[in-house]
């Protein structure tokens, strides 16, 4: 398992694939985000500026945090995360996009005997290489031990 | 519909009432941030320095927009929101919780002819008045027409 001293500002990787579905948006903006322009796929077609239901942005974020647990967080000795800044959706995401990930390591910090605060840039891309969603996560890491 | 003349920096409410199940914390977290604490009830009882599963942070923040798209929003002309900054989650969201928000606006930006970004500080309690999440959210709503 990959613990704070293991990192170094500036490690980065590229990873995921991820199909967004129709379905699946329209199933999560239901349940937390039913507004029209992601719930209602006949009036996001004549009014919508897109076109189409576009996926929450939280959806997104859930999509990405996915995308980040299977491939980095996975094999992470985190306790978790304190908060997110400058979390943004310059693209909206629509059905039949494929997501993908950008992750790099920009700040470290040992806050804490036994825990360090690692601050990692994490930004989503579709198949058009159009960044979707960007966010600085601050996520805690265990220290390894004497 | 609430247009961006409408709003004046420092109108505050509070609204909502979700109660958080087990099952809804375990659903959300295996498709979207299945990492143990959140995931595994039994790791968790005995491993977890929380004694429980805890609610996935992008849990907590797809139920507070629930609560701000039941309460705020759908009375809102808004075109959706451009990001969040200083998204935090100090206290975690247990099974059994019930939480409800607190919306503020702090700034507002006239930044289009035909839109206005205002941005509005969300902070989410669970019954025991914890703060569990708080974000500044950057929404765009319409300014109204001639």
């Amino acid at each position: 398992m990959q613990h704070y001293e293991d990192l170094t500002v500036g490690d980065q990787e590229t990873f995921g694939h991820r199909e967004v579905t129709r379905e699946e948006i329209l199933t999560f903006a239901r349940q937390y985000d039913p507004q029209w322009f992601h719930t209602d796929p006949d009036r996001a077609a004549s009014e919508s500026p897109y076109g189409s239901v576009i996926a929450s942005g939280w959806h997104t974020a859930a999509m990405t945090m996915r995308l980040l647990v299977d491939n980095v967080l996975s094999e992470a000795a985190t306790v978790g995360a304190k908060g997110v800044d400058d979390l943004r959706w310059p693209t909206p995401v629509r059905p039949g996009d494929t997501l993908s990930c950008h992750n790099e390591v920009i700040e470290k910090t040992p806050e804490h005997p036994k825990r360090g605060l690692v601050r990692a840039r994490t930004e989503t891309y579709n198949q058009d290489d159009e960044l979707v969603f960007t966010m600085e996560g601050l996520v805690m890491y265990l220290r390894r031990g004497e």
